[in-house]
């Protein structure tokens, strides 16, 4: 480890004791129980769950949070895997990213929503919500996967979390555009943030670690473990934010649109494999592209086919990306993208957003029936009105709105979507030149990246036959001093993924 | 590779476009929301979830249905990647046969139950049906596994999942057989299917590839990953079609069952291993055969006792099947079991159907009260009977059935064990002779087995040491030229589960 | 292996072949469905889930329950793979805990609530109270991994799973205990009846085995998801016993909690690494302690703050104790902890025990309203009372109890935590005292500590050269004479897990 490395490491352990405590006090000044968890609010006991509706809301969409939870830890955390020698930094960062984003997000989104008393009401949903937070910034974490150290990611956590929040919050709630999955909000956002910051972190010649920028079977198998989880748990990541039936339509629409992106996969990684054969690489990726295809749209009437559709040409897209466009993108912008995330959430979650427009805008009562104004609350008629009087002898419970037309609804759509990939670009831009300035944060230098050795104690591999072995415990792992450099490529260690002698 | 199997790639890649393509049009032509998802259906929204009972039921079966989807794709999948140098067609193909099979029983059930308008209403419990025909699939792919090429995996998938969906149309609907956990018509089915096309496929000398057909330490962990998977979500996969009382049966009864055959494998696999150690290969399978055990019967009133005892039964069997049965066929009958699908599937699924005559035979009113009629809908009295009249004041939702006796109910499970065994043998002899024609399907030679270099760009293992880095993105990570044999054996790569040479 | 291992194994061969049958015997005698599960009961049936609260409770909880169960299979299973060259024994020996623990469980707690008819009625509850003694159980395995052969691991199921549902019995039902997540009953037990057994097994020299006490960057790896999944489920194992807001509660604290035991492990683990680098163990570990700090009051008003407040001291001590403690406890009291539970479950179980004094005597009506006495039924003021008039005013639903102060609770809270130290220390010892008895058990010499291959027949790594393949099925993998002692470090093996030559 070089000496910067080092110093950013004690940086970092400050920076993160100085957040725990600030995020305490925090918390204890502000943070509340939301009534649905809070004893003292007697409907949540007056009998069954049934009488209090936020407590009932946590309740039955916990099933699905834990889904999304393994998502962010298991299923992001193992996906980064891939790399032979960053495991350690994908699975332990993607922790400590989904947790710090967490709780920040949840205290951003608290100040927004803070009431007369200033304190911030948390219920189990403010903490999925977070977790939404945490999925953009893991998103962007796969495009710098190898290239940033801890010190810088956590600061990238704190201004991409926050404004994360402020995107999603000037989009759902000021202007109210719908995109139940986080299509625009989630995947465009943290894949053009974190290209962004991929791009301006430095002017890298990543050639220079390429040796290291690779799998071995073993890792690509624990990838596709990720990629398991990603795509079993998706169609819960997508409908959680639903009801009734157009939380059965998000799954339904998420479950087909993966299957079709998962089918074109296969047939484009075959027709473009060297002598036919298919890449770890799409199958990993691309076949979850189906589930951002849907995101803006899964709870929308687009029909079966409609989501057989998306999948499919958005799969196409993320597969052929992968292929070729990836590799463009480095050869004429140097822009470098460990996990292709342009492939899988960039691209993918822009189409989607395109698609939210067109299915808004192609939305009406012959479709929906009164619940169209359920789906776009919006587009309901005003209180009082003769138009709300008469969907409400069809839909009692349908709320008032402000008449919103469809058309405006779909330009909306489309506002959103610009301005989520405008504000992403130029603040990942500013992100990724505040996180270059070497005084402060230390980037890596080219030869440096996609290695664990840098902040992790590693196993040492030749315990067997030398008799030195690690401990768990008392001891820390490796006897290496502390500012060696890395020297690869010693003869005759080649079968390891960690070969013992790198750690002198 | 060899060249016969890039004509296989290729055809096999332009099978999955035109697949994609005709799926695509029956889907526009065809498919739509059922109403439990149609916006348009305003019952579902005329409050909370308890007005549309379709839609409520697809919303509380959700949790269970992720569950069996995490079966399909990380619990067969991985526990078929103990192969050492095929890990990825394992986890690659389980997840190509489930989304294709998904989408295809989705059609062919689709045909059967079609309305007068020629429309295919689905929700997710269609989606969850289509799954059942994948595990069908995986289990026959088990019997399989190393042996076929992708084109001859996807017409396996197209002829299996049809007869799969017709043979269940048969049995639950047609002959209104009992087999909540699809013991006779998943697992017996699915496994004598796969063995009569493993049986047929060629006349096998698989000694040529046998070196290969070993696991790793590692690969071991994987598939003990797919075993636990499977292992915990089992009472889901019995259950979730199952409701009230008999569902809460379901459940302890899988669990019941579980427990007992784990046990009594430790007993086997300690008793009759070398030096009396336990065989990964017990511990990874046979533990679950408990779970087969009582596929037929899991909701019945078998009591605790009964689920313990066919838990042992089966678990004895299905142990003893690994350790002496599976070594016995392949002498005698050269049927080659790769997965040993036989003493999991086949034999447990036999015995669960055998024990389903028995408990139905035993049905009575003392055991089960006038819930018995729901049990077994068809023996319920004809509308309007004396008897109907009588049951109704004790259960007023039960419904008038035919007044099949109980003794004619236990003779259509058996008739349905029979008629499964022999189309599944039958109908997988054809396949196995189609899919063994030459010209068409280009099967593999006896020393191309369990090899994924036929499918998959490898990772290049020896990066670290000659600079030659494989890579994420544009590139294909192999530099071989197509058309290379597979030298297995290079001195001095033996450690490597991929030996990087072999890669030429 | 050693002939005495040999002979260990065949004692554990019978003696699970034994439980088989004496367990197979008392479910026939003893064991029936509750009510719930009981199809001649029925107000299962007449209508949905809502009328019958039992089957209700069972179905509402499922989805937690298997989250519980995949903890124990896959959490805890694969959390203990870390170890190189002890896998195989980690994963499958903790699916034979988990299964033995849960019906002996199920049996002993029958035995103590066992009505007039002396049957057992279970319900998927009880199940669910199996699986948490076999997760006390898996604690203690934690502590002793690598130390004890099978016959030695099922005896101590046996002792300590009786053990624990005697010691649950008085803290729970006798003394009226609360303790929602099992901080006490469960994590501090569980670990220092582990840590007192692994004290007295034998008066070690484990440095004897210390080359085999590492890990690999692929065990790192399979370990990693074990945290992943005990961490993501964690808030379903402190929520499972609670309901309505309690229930909300647990969701919330546990994951605050969490999110405050991961970030400051990340403190502590880079502060005091070598060379600033972060160690595995510390993440594998100390992340989950959070999970246990709030296990005694996670249902309690403790506050988001007191929830953030008790995972941040906790984790400090929790990752404090990996890199200092455990050392010290190892070189003064010889006491090795393979797993450090001291450092996980013990410590912070033990200051759960503690939190939860401090919150009960805090706990007041004005910080839970009449629910309170919900929370604390013993607290309920007695039938008829004027207190208890007035509080079913304003809370119909509860239940009379038997006027004890708080204060009293608040000691209730700290005997149970001593009782259960003390119990867990003392019978822990004494039953490593048993366990030592050479004649009986065959106790592992110090040279053997570690390692798999005494209980399992290992893949042959070097298969791919020297054409002699391991087989699936009939024939045993390995061509090792039974006796043949375990050569170490050979020449040569460095790079695989398992030295091929090893199975000599």
């Amino acid at each position: 480890m070089g000496k910067s490395q080092f110093i950013a490491q004690t940086k970092f352990a400050w920076a993160c004791l100085v957040i725990q405590v600030v995020v305490g006090i925090l918390f204890f000044l502000l943070v509340r129980y939301d009534d649905s968890a809070d004893a003292t609010h007697t409907p949540n006991r007056l009998g069954h769950n049934g009488h209090n509706e936020k407590l009932q809301e946590a309740i039955e969409k916990y099933p699905m949070i834990v889904d999304i939870h393994m998502m962010l830890f298991a299923g992001f955390g193992f996906l980064m895997t891939f790399l032979k020698r960053y495991g350690f930094s994908a699975i332990g960062f993607t922790m400590m990213i989904t947790v710090l984003v967490t709780e920040w997000a949840i205290l951003v989104q608290g100040f927004l929503h803070m009431d007369d008393h200033f304190t911030i009401k948390i219920s189990y949903i403010h903490i999925l919500e977070g977790g939404l937070a945490a999925a953009a910034v893991l998103i962007s974490f796969g495009a710098v996967l190898g290239k940033l150290n801890p010190l810088q990611l956590i600061t990238m956590c704190l201004i991409e979390g926050a404004l994360f929040v402020l995107n999603a919050y000037l989009g759902y709630i000021v202007l109210g555009a719908v995109d139940v999955g986080g299509a625009i909000f989630i995947h465009t956002f943290g894949a053009y943030f974190g290209l962004a910051v991929s791009l301006m972190a430095r002017k890298r010649d990543v050639a220079k670690s390429e040796r290291r920028e690779g799998s071995t079977a073993t890792t690509d198998l624990f990838a596709m473990l990720g990629t398991v989880i990603l795509w079993v748990y998706w169609p819960s990541f997508n409908a959680v934010l639903a009801s009734h039936d157009a939380l059965h339509r998000a799954y339904i629409n998420t479950y087909i649109s993966l299957i079709a992106s998962t089918m074109i996969t296969f047939v484009v990684s075959a027709f473009f494999g060297e002598g036919k054969r298919l890449d770890m690489v799409d199958i990993q990726n691309a076949t979850l592209s189906g589930g951002v295809a849907v995101g803006a749209i899964a709870d929308l009437m687009i029909n079966p086919y409609g989501a057989f559709l998306a999948g499919t040409l958005v799969g196409l897209v993320s597969s052929l990306g992968y292929r070729i466009l990836q590799g463009k993108l480095f050869d004429k912008l140097k822009l470098h993208d460990t996990c292709g995330v342009h492939n899988l959430h960039g691209l993918p979650g822009f189409l989607s957003g395109i698609f939210s427009i067109m299915a808004v805008g192609l939305a009406s009562e012959d479709s929906y029936g009164p619940s169209l104004y359920s789906m776009f609350p919006r587009c309901a008629p005003v209180e009082g009105s003769d138009e709300m009087k008469r969907l409400l002898r069809e839909l009692p419970s349908l709320e008032p709105g402000e008449g919103r037309p469809i058309s405006v609804q779909a330009m909306i759509q489309l506002a959103c979507l610009g301005v989520t990939v405008i504000l992403a670009i130029v603040m990942g831009l500013m992100t990724g030149l505040v996180l270059n300035i070497d005084s402060i944060f230390h980037p890596l230098n080219d030869e440096e990246l996609y290695d664990d050795i840098h902040y992790w104690a590693l196993p040492d591999e030749e315990d067997d036959t030398h008799g030195v072995p690690s401990q768990k415990g008392g001891q820390p792992k490796s006897d290496s001093s502390s500012f060696d450099l890395d020297p690869i490529g010693v003869p005759g260690t080649h079968n390891a993924v960690y070969p013992s002698k790198q750690i002198v």
